[in-house]
C-alpha cells in the first residue's frame, strides 16, 4: 500500500477536525458573550466558514503559496489553488482544504474579540479581509519555502505566530478602534464586568477545540510517516492540561474563587503555546510551555483590560499573548537548538524577529481593516442596536426562546407572493401575523 | 501493509462519524422547534439510533443487499448482515456498519417535519418501518449491483437521492398526512411562525453534521485509495460554504436581516446537494451547485410554507427539494457525462428518472406509513398533548429546568417496590414526594 | 508502508476522541444535575483533563505499566512514561496518550455520582488520587502483561472491569460515604426526585460518549491490523442500539412514559457492557448482552435509590453495576471460551473472580478516598454552599445568566493593580462595580 494513501486520509480528517473547530468557537462565544448577542457571534462563525472559506480558497491561497515574489507574498493558484505542486505524498486538494481550515480558524480568532458591538456587514468584510490578504501575507513568510522568515529558519510548526499570534493582535487593534461595549469602563477607572451567558456551553466549545487540537497540530505533519507524529500530541495534551492546572490553581490561591472562564482560556493557551513547538520540544518542556502560558494568560487579560481594550471573550490574552510565547518558546525549549537545551542564541533570535514582525503586521492589519469597515459599510454596531442586542438587531430573532415568546421575524421573509413578485393563488398566503401560543 | 487495514479504520472511523450527525440532528431540531417539544425531539434521533439502527440491521440490510430479485429489492441476509460478499478491500461487518449509519440518517431527516405534533409510538413505528423497507428498497435500486437504476447508470455517490430526496418527500407526505401544527396557517391563508427556540444549539447541531457530511461524502469511497478520496471532500467544503453564503446574502438583500435559520439550511442545502455528485464534479462546478442549492432552501421553503404543509425544520426544503437537485446536478456537471461539461443527454435523462422514481417512492411511503401509524397507534397527538407539549405528554419531563422547577415525574419510576412488586425491607422507599428547593 | 505509521494515526486520533468523550461527560452531567450546580460539574471534568491527566503521566503509569512487583503494582516509569517498551508496532507515546484517555474517562465516572454536595478541592484531591492509584492499581492486575489477574486468562478488552466497574464501585462509595444531597431522602422512607436541569445538553452529551465508544473500543485494538477491529466497532454499535431499545420499551410499558434519563442510561449500559466483551462475542451475543444491560441499569438505579445512596446521574447502575455485567458477560458469550457458546466453566470463573476482585477494590478505594478528604480538605460542601449551589459558592457564576443578570465575580479579579501588586499608573482601575444593563 502507498504512504499516500494513509496521508489523504489522514490530512482529509484532520482539516475536517480543524473546521469542526469552528463549532467550538462557536459554542465557546455565545456562552461567554450577554445573551442578547449569543445568536450573533454564532452567525460570524457561519461566515467564516462561509464567506471567508472561499475568500481564501479563491484568493487567500494563491497570496499564501502562488509563486514568490521577494519572499513577500505569492501571486498564482487563484481561483484554482488545487494546482499547488507539492513535494510530498499527499493530493493537493487535501492540502488546500487543510489550510482553509487554518485560514478560518484564524478569523475566529478575532471574532471573539470584537464580539457584541461590531456592525454585522463590516464583521463580513473582515473575514473576507483576513482570509484575502492578512493570514495568507504573514503565512507567506513563514510557511511558503521562499518566504522571508521561513529562510531565516523561523520554527512555528503548526502555527502560534502564522495563526494564534496574527489573529490576536489584528483582533487586539480592531477591539481598540471599535471601543468597549457600552458600559464596560467607568469615568473613574473602573471596569465593570458582563457576566457569561452560558458556561456550560462555553465548556462545550472548549471541548471541542481541545479535541479539534489534535489535528490541528498532528495534521500539520502533513504525513503519517512523520517521526515525531505521536510526540506532537501527546505534547498538545500536556501543554493543554498544564495551561488549566496552572490557571485553576492560579484563580484559586489568588481570587479563592475557581474561575470557569480563566479555566477555559488557562487550557487554551496551553495549546496555543505549544502549537509552534508541539514537534520540537521535548514532554517536560511541553509541561513546562503549559504552565506559563497558564500564568500569562491571567495577567494579560489584566492588563488588557487596563489598557482599557474590551475584549469580550479574552481573545487577545489567549491567542494574541500566547501566540508570542509560543513562538518564542521554541527558540528556548527547541530539543536541537534552543537557548536552555543548547546555549544556542541563534535560534531564539529569529524567533523574536518572527514573533515581532507578526504582532506588527497583526496590529496593522487590523488598524487597516477598521480603517475600511468605518470608511464603506460602518465598523461599529449603532447605540441603540448595541442596546438591543445584536441578536434582535441584524438577525430579527433572539438566542433563546424558553419562554415561549415569538421572535420579531421580517414578515416577508415567509410570504411567497411578496418576496418572489409571483402570484401563486388567490388562497395564498397573505400576511403574517403572529399570536402567542 | 495491507490496504484493507487502512480502509478498516477509515470506514470505521467514518461510520461513528456519520452515526455522530445524529446528535447534529438532535440539536438542530431541538434548537428549531418550541421549547415544550424540545425533548420529544431528541428522544426521536434516539430511537432512530436504537430501534431504527437495529430494524436496518436485522431486516433493511437485507431488502437492500440482499440477493436481487429483478433489480427491485433482496431477499437475503436477514439476521447476519455480515455474511454479505463485497468485491473491495473491506471487511463486510465495516460495510454493515456505514450503512447502519445513512439508514439512521434517512429517518433523521423525517423526524423534523414530523415534529411538535407526531404520536410518540407512531414515530417509533416509523423509524422502524422507514428502515426496514423505505430507504432500502429505494437504496436497492440505486447501489445495489443488479438494481434497476443502478444497471441503467444513474450516479449518486453518496445518496442525494437514495437517503436525501427519499428522505426529504417521504416526510413531506408524512407532515402533509398529520397536519399542520396548531395555529401554524390561519383561515385567512396566513402563516404564523413560531421562533426557534435556542439558536446556539441548532448551530452547534448544524456543525456536527457538516463535521460528519465529510466522513458521509469521503466515507462513500468505502476505500481509501480512491482517486477522488480527496476532491470528495474538498468539493464537500465547498458546496456548503458556497450554499451558505447564498443564503446569507439573499436573505439579508431581501429581508434586510441576516437569518439564521436560513443560513443553516443554505449550510445543509449545499451539503445535500453535492452529496450525488461530491466524487464526479470539479470544484468550481461543486461552489455553483453550493449556490444554487443555497437559493433554492429559499423558494423551497416559501413554497412548502404556500402548501400549507408544516415543516418545523425545512427539511423537505433542506433534504427533499436539494437531494432531488443534486441527483439532476450531477447530469449537468459531471466532468465525463454531465450536459453542461460535455453536451451528452444520455446522463441527465437518467438521473432526471432516478430523481423521479425516489420522489414517488418517497410520497408513497409517508402515505403509507401515516396510513399504518393512523390504523394502529394513533398517528398525531391528541390535541390536549399537543398544547401541553410533547415533552410533558409523552416524556414526563421538560428540557429545561432553570428555575429549579420540578418534572412531573411518574411516581412509580422511583420506587422499587411498587415497580419491581418484590418488598425488600420494612424501611424502603414508599412514595414519591416532590417538595421545592 | 509500514503498519506502525497507521497504527500511530489511528491510536492518537482514538485517543483524541476518548479524550473528547470529556466533552460529552460535561454535558451530560450538567443537563442532569440542578441547574445550580451545572458549572461546578463541567469544572470537575476540566479537573479530569488537567490535574488528573498529569498525575497519570507522571505517577499513575507506573503504577499501571512499570516493572511489574508480585503481580500487584508497578515501580518504573514515574515522569517518563514513554520510556516503556511496547511489543507492538506504535510508537510508546500514542500508547501513552490513549491510556491518559482511559484514565481520565475513569474519574469522570465518580464525577457523576459526586454531585451537587462535595467540597471543590476534595474532588481535586479525588481526581488525582484515582489517576495516581486507583485506576492503576487494578489496571495493572487486568493489563500489565504481569498482573495477577492477567496471568489467570481474564479477559477485558478495553475496560468493563478495568475502568467502568472500578470507577462505577468507586463512586458508590464516594456518595455513600458523601450522603444524599440535602432533601433527597425523606424521613418517612420516600425519595424526593430532582428533575434535570437541560435534556437537550444530557442528550448531546451522551451522543458525544457514544462517538467516542467506537474509538475507546477499537482503539484498544493498539493495532489497526487486529482481524476483530470491525467487529468491536459493529459490536459496539448493537449493544448501545440494544440497550438503550430495552430501557425506552422498559420504561414505557413500566411507567407509561419514554423517560429520557433512562433512555440515556440505557444507551450508556449497552456501551459499557460491551466494552469488556466487544473484541470476542458474536454481534448476536452483543444484542442480548446490550438488552440485558438495559433491564440492569433500571432495576440498579431503583436498588441504588432503595439504599438511599444518592447518585444523581446514576453512575453506579451504569457503570458500576454494567461494567460487572459486561465482565461476566465475556464469560458467558466467549466465542471460544464462553459458557452459552462452549460450555466450559473455566473463563466464567476467572470472570467472576476479576469481577469481584475489581468491585472490592472501589469499594475500598472509594472508602479509602472519603477518609482522605475528610481528613484533610473537608469531604463535603457545607450546608450553606449546597443550598446556594456549588456554582456561586465554589466558582462565584451561575450557570446561565440569559435574564441579563450580573455573575457575583470576585473584583480583584479584573483589578490588575490589586492583584498583581504592581502599580500601573495614576488612571488605572482601580475597583470593580457591577450595573444591570
Amino acid at each position: 500500500m502507498e504512504l499516500i494513501y494513509l496521508n489523504s486520509v489522514w490530512v482529509v480528517l484532520a482539516a475536517a477536525m480543524v473546521l469542526f473547530m469552528e463549532g467550538g468557537f462557536s459554542l465557546l462565544e455565545a456562552g461567554l458573550v450577554r445573551t442578547k448577542n449569543a445568536v450573533n457571534v454564532t452567525m460570524k462563525i457561519f461566515v467564516d466558514l462561509t464567506v471567508g472559506a472561499l475568500a481564501f480558497w479563491l484568493i487567500g491561497f494563491g497570496v499564501m503559496f502562488g509563486k514568490d515574489v521577494n519572499g513577500f507574498f505569492g501571486t498564482t493558484l487563484f481561483g484554482h489553488p488545487q494546482n499547488i505542486t507539492l513535494s510530498i505524498d499527499l493530493p493537493s486538494t487535501a492540502f488546500v482544504l487543510f489550510q482553509m481550515g487554518f485560514a478560518v480558524a484564524c478569523i475566529s480568532i478575532v471574532s471573539g474579540a470584537v464580539a457584541e458591538r461590531m456592525n454585522f456587514k463590516a464583521y463580513i468584510l473582515t473575514a473576507a479581509l483576513i482570509c484575502i490578504i492578512v493570514y495568507p501575507l504573514s503565512g507567506h513568510w513563514i510557511w511558503s519555502a521562499n518566504g522571508w522568515l521561513a529562510k531565516l529558519g523561523m520554527k512555528d510548526f503548526a502555527g502560534s505566530a502564522a495563526i494564534h499570534a496574527v489573529g490576536g493582535f489584528a483582533a487586539f487593534a480592531m477591539a481598540k478602534w471599535l471601543g468597549p461595549r457600552k458600559g464596560r469602563f467607568n469615568s473613574d477607572g473602573s471596569t465593570n464586568v458582563f457576566a457569561p451567558s452560558n458556561i456550560p456551553l462555553a465548556s462545550a466549545g472548549t471541548f471541542i477545540l481541545w479535541f479539534g487540537w489534535f489535528a490541528f497540530n498532528t495534521g500539520s505533519t502533513l504525513d503519517a510517516s512523520n517521526k515525531a507524529f505521536a510526540s506532537i500530541a501527546i505534547n498538545t495534551m500536556l501543554a493543554g492540561a498544564s495551561g488549566g492546572t496552572a490557571a485553576l490553581f492560579m484563580t484559586m490561591k489568588k481570587f479563592g474563587k475557581a474561575d470557569p472562564s480563566m479555566m477555559i482560556n488557562g487550557v487554551l493557551s496551553g495549546l496555543v503555546a505549544i502549537t509552534a513547538g508541539c514537534a520540537f520540544v521535548s514532554q517536560w518542556s511541553a509541561i513546562i510551555i503549559g504552565i506559563i502560558s497558564g500564568i500569562i494568560v491571567i495577567y494579560a487579560t489584566l492588563l488588557v483590560d487596563y489598557l482599557k481594550v474590551d475584549d469580550p471573550v479574552g481573545a487577545v490574552a489567549v491567542h494574541g499573548f500566547n501566540g508570542v510565547f509560543g513562538t518564542i518558546a521554541v527558540g528556548l525549549f527547541d530539543q536541537s537548538h534552543g537557548l536552555f537545551t543548547s546555549g544556542d542564541f541563534s535560534l531564539i533570535k529569529i524567533q523574536l524577529l518572527g514573533a515581532a514582525a507578526v504582532v506588527i503586521w497583526g496590529l496593522i492589519c487590523g488598524s487597516f481593516m477598521a480603517f475600511v469597515c468605518e470608511k464603506t459599510v460602518g465598523l461599529r454596531a449603532t447605540e441603540r442596536e448595541e442596546e438591543e442586542g445584536l441578536d434582535m438587531s441584524f438577525h430579527g430573532i433572539p438566542a433563546y426562546n424558553e419562554l415561549e415568546r415569538f421572535a420579531d421575524l421580517p414578515a416577508s421573509l415567509y410570504n411567497f407572493e411578496e418576496s418572489t413578485g409571483i402570484t401563486l393563488a388567490p388562497s395564498g398566503g397573505k400576511k403574517v401575523s403572529r399570536d402567542a401560543v
